[in-house]
């Protein structure tokens, strides 16, 4: 049937809210759940880590839709099928990392998070204020979420500092490079934002050495990937104090086994990969927007070229 | 002796940390705490909810200094006690009180106290993203504090209203007065923040009518007085689901007492009195200056006329 979807993800839950909030949404196209009646009617599948023999159980599927930016969740089976493969693209994800990233900021800078472990017992304790410009927040990475990143947080009037392989030059912000560099930064860094791409050179690099080199008490986010971090590291520098807390969104393996320590780990707040989620009313209305052109047999829209990765 | 200063607060671990600071930045100043040794040398006491016989056992204090912007925590006792009473008065504090009012904006937009939740039972579970502009954040109360809240979050992205008892215009603002106006802004809004000055007319608004007269799943952020809230309505709201959570700053009595059932009810984040927080680097600053002058016999700066309360 032309204008039909299947919404394929581990998670039943979120296929569900999505599937309500489609309906709701775009009611001209047909939404249907894995296992649901009348599912092989749709061609489309729209995909958040889908199982990787979808297209045995559901042959009918002839085109493949990430409900993200990156298509990686899909999985090489999936990603080789031979079959279309869209994604999201969304101006707005800047701002998301953004809005993620400051909440640990605050969460951080306004003693949030050792005011909700308080109200466990029912202490009532008020921390010393420090004014947002008495705090150094460094971000690693400058590429165009780290660059969003560090100029909105100058903004809102924190001491920023920046670390690039090359050098770079950003308003607000003091740009290091190097691995000199790097050591500046971390020596006077209370809270810092990792926002590296993965390669071989940055593989660890959030390790023991990296949080020896911060003053005690310091506080980590890692918006990277999880091969940024030696997670045993963490482990030891949170125990130790040498780290207070951290903000940690994305994991070696994902989602994060239930079996993970890190899930228990004090100080360790586990965020399951949302920091630069794109909005539902985006994902709804580009998948949807897809579905129409292929039953239509019209051009896709961001369609990636598989060989390239995008 | 000159330049000496009494910490008095029945916060030991706020006074013991403030002493720390002080010593650091301001060494001139001989700072003491409760009881200590030399203590009778210090004639001026820095105050933070100070027990009301203070100078019954420290008759050598002449001089009273909030480290706060308020100083009804000194208490009628002491106000009255005919010694000058000097208070802090921090550009910043507007700024701080953003600050404190975007943490939990984000917390609840961004999903953060669901995830927290289920962090606990290593549940990892990706909510549907709305983006910032998707969602209606309502402000009460459009003094200095309310407004500048109010534009910082447009600035931010939110839709937001706005709502005081005389009309007001404010740019990115949707400005409404009267009662007629308040339920067309309770009518569509999913966080409510509460920045209204206490009056006989504002005492109890934040009731069941209120809770009610906005769409289920409301958030709540109170940093107005414990007065405005009506805590039983509260509870109710939030265990029949009207109200997903809220973030609570003040109260009836602060401290909020051990026994306070607020401090463990579902959906409740309590916080002590620290929204609008000035800066430890300011206190120290006002504090150590007015030590000098009053050693000196010179005027003190930001010294309140008892008489009219500011």
């Amino acid at each position: 049937m032309k204008n039909s979807i299947l919404l394929a993800s581990h998670d039943d839950q979120f296929t569900a809210e999505l599937k309500a909030e489609f309906v709701s949404r775009r009611p001209e196209i047909s939404v249907f759940l894995l296992g649901e009646e009348g599912v092989d009617q749709a061609d489309v599948a729209a995909c958040w880590y889908p199982q990787a023999d979808l297209l045995t159980h559901y042959p009918h599927i002839k085109c493949l839709h990430s409900v993200a930016a990156g298509v990686d969740h899909l999985g090489q089976n999936l990603l080789n099928s031979g079959l279309p493969v869209c994604r999201i693209v969304d101006n707005h994800q800047k701002q998301g990392m953004l809005e993620y990233v400051l909440w640990g900021v605050l969460n951080r800078h306004r003693n949030f998070d050792k005011i909700r472990d308080n109200q466990t017992a029912a202490i009532w304790h008020r921390y010393p204020q420090q004014a947002a410009s008495e705090l150094q927040v460094s971000v690693l990475g400058l590429g165009e979420l780290g660059k969003f990143v560090a100029q909105g947080l100058a903004e809102f009037g924190y001491q920023i500092s920046g670390w690039s392989r090359s050098s770079k030059s950003l308003t607000n912000v003091h740009c290091y490079s190097g691995l000199e560099g790097l050591n500046t930064v971390l020596n006077r860094t209370d809270i810092l934002i990792n926002l590296l791409p993965l390669s071989a050179e940055t593989q660890g690099i959030l390790n023991q050495d990296l949080f020896n080199a911060m003053p005690a008490g310091g506080y980590l986010i890692n918006c990277g990937r999880g091969g940024h971090l030696v997670t045993e590291d963490l482990v030891t520098a949170l125990d130790s104090g040498q780290l207070r807390g951290a903000l940690l969104d994305v994991f070696d393996t994902e989602p994060l086994p239930k079996t993970e320590a890190l899930w228990q780990q004090k100080g360790v707040i586990v965020t399951p990969h949302v920091a630069s989620d794109v909005s539902l009313s985006t994902i709804i209305d580009q998948v949807a927007d897809n579905v129409l052109s292929f039953s239509k047999g019209d051009t896709l829209t961001n369609a990636i070229n598989i060989d390239k990765g995008y």
